[in-house]
């Protein structure tokens, strides 16, 4: 590739934040073949995953500059010639640190090595240090995919994530009492925010092994270690114990997602016409509409409609107490859930309204 | 009830072991208020599992003289004369322990203070402390639960599970790879071997609470504490993490155990036909058959012919490596799962062999 990245570059203030990347072979066929079919499998799965070829689209790979971004960037910039797709990095600078800049400022070196754009947003998010942060930072850097995704025809949004991380999903999704097919963790492809996730399979061992054998080093994040976050507990906590049990739990883990991903087509393509397509106010079901359903259909039309309504997780519990209070043909009930939606449950069906709806 | 369940009863060598009864009411009624909610929770539970009232079946309450069993036992002493069923408590003397002898006296005479009969076995199983005993002390409670079921008309094995063990069992079946719908966990019912879990949705703290209010006590497994085994692992060291993450996460078992049993409904009533009942031999599925199916029921399709055709846990990653394969055209191959049986793939559809045969 262009430039010879194991030269030093000047980086006040962020030395240890900022290792420097070594030059590295320009093509996939100069790779070593473990690398080669690192980023092959890459390639195949996304195919795959997507049902088409990558030929024609714009991926734009979200680059934070850890091991899973660097490691995916590099694979795509490789893939890039075969597969005729563009690319480039996408940045967001969130401004929790105070080596975030200097970080976003690695970032866009790193790039300009590959010769890649390097998109960059910055924010200034406050952080208090709980984990209110998380989910505002989450927040902040979907919205930046979605819009930088909105601009561009055939736009793909490549994230990092890996198998490692799945397991962690499928562990907090446990935790919290997420239904199934929810509970089987993040999806490979979520098509209508054009986000696609190329390593959900690929265990963190391999990845830092692709860059170990590079001799490409990356940022650590830190933060990993705070247990202040849920996530990390999971990761640093949990997580080993059961991975002391079953060493081949990230295969359970990836078993689980392709078998709750194929469920949750199956349920979506059978209440296709069961819900409104987006509804914006009060979707009224008859019970005799509900009494044509059986109870794991029933539920998942609920879960359906809820999400349609707004966000704010549905906690099956809820779908559960609702559903039993119509089958015993109660009187009327309020069933709240998170983000202020509400279930009314009567003889006659049930009722749900969207935040801040009266009922 | 008859007899003054406190007065001391001779026991040599087995004091710490069995702890004495204390007088208790004789009827439902004269039960504290919350005592008898307990009791009726559990009738009700019951009858709403069975679909039926329990007048006229004779339950076998399988009882070890630990809270749970002792919990459920007298509940349903106390339920027997309103709900109409005939009450024998089982106890199997597995030999495992040096006080195992005094423990089948202790719930000898328990049950004798209760007018109820106990019907015993002794067995020798040896005891080499891993985990292989723990599986074949368990095959041989079953078998004589079965024995005694099969005696019996309209008999029904109670069992004491909680709403702990059903949390454990899904973290247990999570990490060995289980899929969906077994990953929620025991039943409250088997049809097939008329086996019941009344108090499956009841946390331990609340058996042991209704125990305490009662002034009884109960006998104490030592070897709950001993972490060769994998649930004892699960129940020490994983599930208290859990629960300080989220304390409502027996909750969130229950309502899992829900889902995934109104699941097993759907898929079981889908798939009917799908499978031979009772298949002793090789059974051959047309990759015609396949193509009609969604890979969620292919999936469950396999699974309920791997049940038929003899014991062995399914792994999941096995369906879905055998499912692709037949997907992806490929030639035969062979998929070994364990207890000896087979799949074997190819273009023309799948087969699979019970442990022995030859493929």
């Amino acid at each position: 590739m262009s430039g010879d990245l194991r030269k030093p570059q000047p980086d006040p203030g962020a030395s240890r934040a900022c290792p420097q990347p070594p030059s590295l072979p320009e093509k996939l066929q100069d790779l070593a073949p473990a690398q080669a079919r690192f980023c092959l499998g890459i390639l195949r799965g996304m195919e795959k995953t997507l049902e088409r070829p990558l030929k024609g689209s714009t991926i734009f790979a979200a680059f934070s500059g850890g091991a899973d971004s660097t490691s995916l960037l590099l694979a795509l910039r490789w893939l890039r010639p075969k597969a005729g797709f563009a690319l480039h990095a996408l940045h967001l600078d969130h401004g929790l640190r105070p080596s975030s800049a200097a970080e976003a400022e690695y970032c866009r070196k790193f790039c300009s090595e590959l010769g890649l754009e390097c998109l960059t947003q910055s924010l200034n998010l406050k952080n208090e240090g709980t984990s209110g942060v998380e989910e505002r930072a989450r927040k902040a850097r979907y919205a930046f995919f979605a819009e930088k995704a909105a601009q561009t025809p055939n736009a793909l949004i490549a994230l990092g994530h890996n198998c490692n991380d799945l397991a962690e999903d499928i562990l907090m999704r446990l935790i919290r009492g997420t239904g199934w097919p929810g509970l089987s963790g993040m999806r490979a492809y979520d098509r209508r925010r054009a986000l696609i996730r190329p390593m959900l399979g690929t265990p963190r061992t391999r990845i830092e092994g692709f860059l170990a054998g590079l001799g490409v080093t990356w940022l650590r994040d830190e933060s990993n270690l705070n247990r202040t976050f849920f996530r990390n507990r999971v990761r640093l906590d949990i997580l080993p114990l059961i991975l002391r049990e079953n060493p081949s739990f990230l295969e359970a883990a990836a078993g689980l997602r392709l078998l709750g991903g194929a469920d949750e087509e199956y349920f979506a393509a059978l209440l296709a016409d069961a819900a409104p397509q987006d509804p914006k106010q009060t979707v009224f079901v008859s019970g005799q509409r509900l009494a044509g359903l059986h109870k794991a259909l029933r539920l998942r039309l609920y879960k359906k409609i809820l999400d349609a309504l707004g966000p704010g997780q549905t906690r099956l519990a809820t779908l559960l107490e609702a559903d039993a209070a119509w089958l015993a043909g109660k009187g009327p009930a309020e069933h709240l859930l998170p983000g202020g939606k509400k279930i009314r449950t009567e003889k006659r069906g049930l009722s749900f309204f969207a935040a801040g709806e009266i009922p």
